[in-house]
């Protein structure tokens, strides 16, 4: 039996790879190989997650890939309608960024909550200016997208305190649907974004929704840049709407130099690291070759993605 | 009946005293004009808690006032030799700092596992630099005090998900001896004061203590500035004994504008805020005047302080 190819798409190797030696003819590609390679390959790894590359190269017809794996959650940056119709298999790197994003989403809560960006500032200024923070327990959440980063984010919030509401793409037991948003928007202390990005999703947080919200309010995505119209939060943060925000994640990344978001009054900008945590990139190769493993046996993999909604349908 | 005069020790007046109209005569002092009123007072409220006024001013004998409540938690301000051998009673305010101080304890360890800190300074600097974070859950560590304060940082960080040993005076169900100490400095990745402030604790992390920690130990005192030898842990900073440390107090507060502490590579310095939430002077006001309730009706008072052992024993 001849091996399959494993096609990687990637920047630079994933570890771990090493133990498919035997088990896989492993290729390499980049963006401007992509397209030539693929029909010769029966897996795709996506490795380097920040790549579109995959979009555009999926072909219409013929051979392809019967399986891809993607080492992210978000599945946005490849699902085109080609491979939204095709009878490949897209799995995702589920269980390794929930419990590492929901500690991220927790710290910058208390950091605003405790006013520790302003502290950081005053010693640098060398003032020693005492302040009032908020008590973090019972404040209020509305946690938009209830997959299994949604659902760690409130798990946590719920440990420390906070009374956190979880909004889902329909209502159910213990997930509101989209119609409670607005109302428990206009409640919230905390508005955490970690919805996928899909048609519903896509530019969700607008100048409309961030006027509901509570000027005390702050908020923060985890989840994808093009969640929010991000004019709209910056008017809305200059004009005092809200009180604070935070984004990890944004429309076009990295960010440049020249980029008018770096120094938005109140607002917090990191690089897309929420849910990177010492030793994540060896997570995730171990994943995926643990997912190998029952792709050759012939077994069912998990994390499989529904290609409509665009995401794994969870509980 | 006379009135019970109320002696106020206080830099701005405390909200609620208002409730004790016709029910105390108030007067106020200062650190000038204690002395020579503490021995026509009934009742002594500390209310500036950053005072050291009544260790100067407490009478060794004659006519003093019965009760001293102090609007804090640490009574190292007040106890001096001759109110400890009076039968004066000593009550702090127990019971409002704790949950705002745990939750502040734990801003700053998932802001430092999520290298919060360098994310604002590399924003500052417009860079876009992407790091790995450090897992909270499943991380070590040791709250040195197991009063109610520590007691509440170690209920938060196990909600965290963080393994965490208490260490107190002396051993118990739940709570680590002395004896304890070291072992367990040396494997913590966080290592929290909140002890109170006495002969046993003055100085406890020295240098010694500094070098059993971990490198990759990151140290918090939100107890009392004087339970570390500054100097011991700026020298562990700059050599990389330990990864970071963040301090709220000092050995002498506030810190001056040329203090060498601003800038101390790795050392976050707030000041001397953990405990403040918005509304906490009225929660304190509010705690007086229902403890004087009780005083005046000559039932007994909570959170009496044990003043050779310089806090309220707990359990």
């Amino acid at each position: 039996m001849s091996r399959p190819t494993l096609l990687v798409l990637d920047a630079e190797p994933p570890p771990r790879l090493g133990r498919l030696t035997g088990r896989a003819t492993i290729e390499h590609a980049d963006a401007s190989t992509l397209a030539g390679r693929l029909p010769y390959a029966d897996v795709l790894l996506v490795w380097d997650f920040t790549s579109r590359a995959v979009r555009d190269a999926w072909p219409g017809g013929g051979p392809r890939p019967r399986w891809v794996h993607t080492a992210s959650a978000g599945v946005d940056h490849l699902l085109c309608p080609e491979l939204a119709a095709s009878d490949t298999v897209v799995t995702n790197a589920r269980g390794v960024f929930e419990g590492p994003i929901a500690e991220y989403v927790a710290a910058l809560v208390l950091s605003m909550a405790k006013d520790l960006p302003r502290t950081l500032e005053l010693q640098g200024r060398r003032e020693w200016r005492h302040r009032e923070g908020l008590r973090v327990a019972g404040s209020r959440a509305c946690v938009v997208g209830s997959g299994p980063i949604g659902r760690a984010v409130a798990r946590y919030l719920k440990a420390l305190g906070v009374h956190t509401a979880l909004v889902g793409r329909v209502a159910r037991a213990g997930v509101h649907g989209p119609a409670d948003l607005d109302r428990l928007l206009a409640r919230a202390d905390w508005v955490i974004a970690a919805a996928p990005l899909t048609e519903a999703t896509h530019g969700m947080f607008d100048a409309r929704r961030f006027g509901v919200m509570q000027p005390s309010a702050r908020f923060v995505n985890v989840g994808r840049g093009q969640l929010v119209v991000t004019e709209a939060l910056v008017e809305a943060l200059r004009k005092r709407w809200i009180a604070g925000a935070a984004l990890d994640v944004f429309e076009r990344e990295p960010l440049g130099p020249d980029d008018p978001l770096w120094e938005v009054p109140g607002l917090i900008v990191s690089p897309h690291m929420s849910g990177d945590t010492v030793g994540w990139r060896d997570e995730l190769g171990a994943q995926f070759v643990e997912l190998y493993g029952l792709w050759e046996a012939g077994k069912p993999l998990p994390n499989v993605v529904d290609k409509q909604r665009g995401y794994v349908p969870g509980h």
